[in-house]
């Protein structure tokens, strides 16, 4: 696997993201991985919020997740994010959320780069990482 | 594929499930593929919250899925859930997710079938199906 | 109390809806409250997404809930949903969250019309309701 | 007003709590206040995951709400939550949502404190805040 750039996020698990069995939801790991994604971008200079002003929007084509043991509540957790493929159009990300180094969850997702009239477009170039 | 079981349920996308771009958010689908076992279930005459006041309860342990159209505010969504596989102690679910027939996002999960302690134990014999 | 539109709604408790005591969480009652008035307008014979594309937004300026009992995961309620006054610019609402009669949740939220801007401006007056 | 305890936390609008004005959800704030709520807790030394592992929980009983300007997707909020009052057996607390200064909302909730049985019983010394 090829990492293309890397990042490390805390993430507090909150109170109204966990099951009645006591563990975080399932599709909560989604919206983790999304803010991965929005930190790994923050941590290169760039802002999702100013991408979408630009007329650009990136919208995930599909997601894989691998559950290997449960999250709590108020757990501090740490998901590492790596983009590990780009197309001129997609972007592959791949992620690990641990909890004080045990492995919890795998994931891996690929966004589309779509224009405001939600067709697939070029990834603006300044958004692209450099080999 | 075999399909053991099969259910439809109609789901209408509410508000505050959609995001920014005006799309129902990528998490949600695996909400929605969580109220089709639910409702799968419930056909054959099981209701989940029993299942968990008799002590088990069933964890994703691995999920899937593919986007290929997005689902608006107030659409009107087709989900077809179907049961393909089980085992002694796991099940393996199919989803197709449309709106008037147009194919939205197509899911795989896997669920285990844990106790009280989060130990995977055989599926309970009224819950399996019969082929 | 006048009540210029009433309308029912009944609305069953999903699974990740629900936190770790088993209850549906606080803040769920606003999201069923926002469907209540999402139906008691489409009862009356309009869809808020046309509505959001003609220009115009329903912004929450103020919500008050009063939490009775408990709801649990999987259980069938009954959301009343009153207009229960209109200005020029503004309607407020009043909600009754009930499970076979027992009183559960008591809310009342007024909504403010504004256009694309964020401007506060006059209802359409297709939306008012005629005493 | 008095105010026994205060506590300041800066929370970063996640994409997935925006809707499709762009606006943070109105139902997203009651999460906020309870984030609040829950690191006010821990500035004094408590967790609210052990408080409930001793067999007790805080239940919401009564919720206000008062949205002043919305709250956009990434914006950094600093919600200020302040304890306001405590009897034998519930807490009311304030707060302020703000972004740079400006008031985005203010809110006031009652918590009860419930034994496993969902039966309002004394709220723990230790947690008790002495004037």
């Amino acid at each position: 696997m090829t990492i293309l750039d890397e990042h490390m996020l805390e993430i507090r698990v909150r109170f109204f993201e966990v099951d009645s069995m006591g563990f975080l939801h399932h599709s909560r790991f989604l919206q983790y991985f999304e803010l991965g994604r929005t930190e790994l971008l923050r941590a290169r200079g760039h802002c999702y919020a100013d991408i979408e002003r630009q007329g650009y929007c990136f919208a995930v084509t599909q997601a894989q997740v691998k559950y290997r043991a449960p999250a709590h509540y108020d757990d501090l957790l740490q998901l590492t994010t790596r983009l590990t493929r780009q197309t001129e159009v997609r972007f592959e990300h791949t992620y690990e959320l641990r909890r004080d180094g045990q492995l919890l969850a795998e994931g891996q997702t690929t966004i589309a780069c779509l224009n405001r009239q939600g067709k697939v477009v070029q990834i603006p170039e300044t958004l692209r990482v450099k080999s």
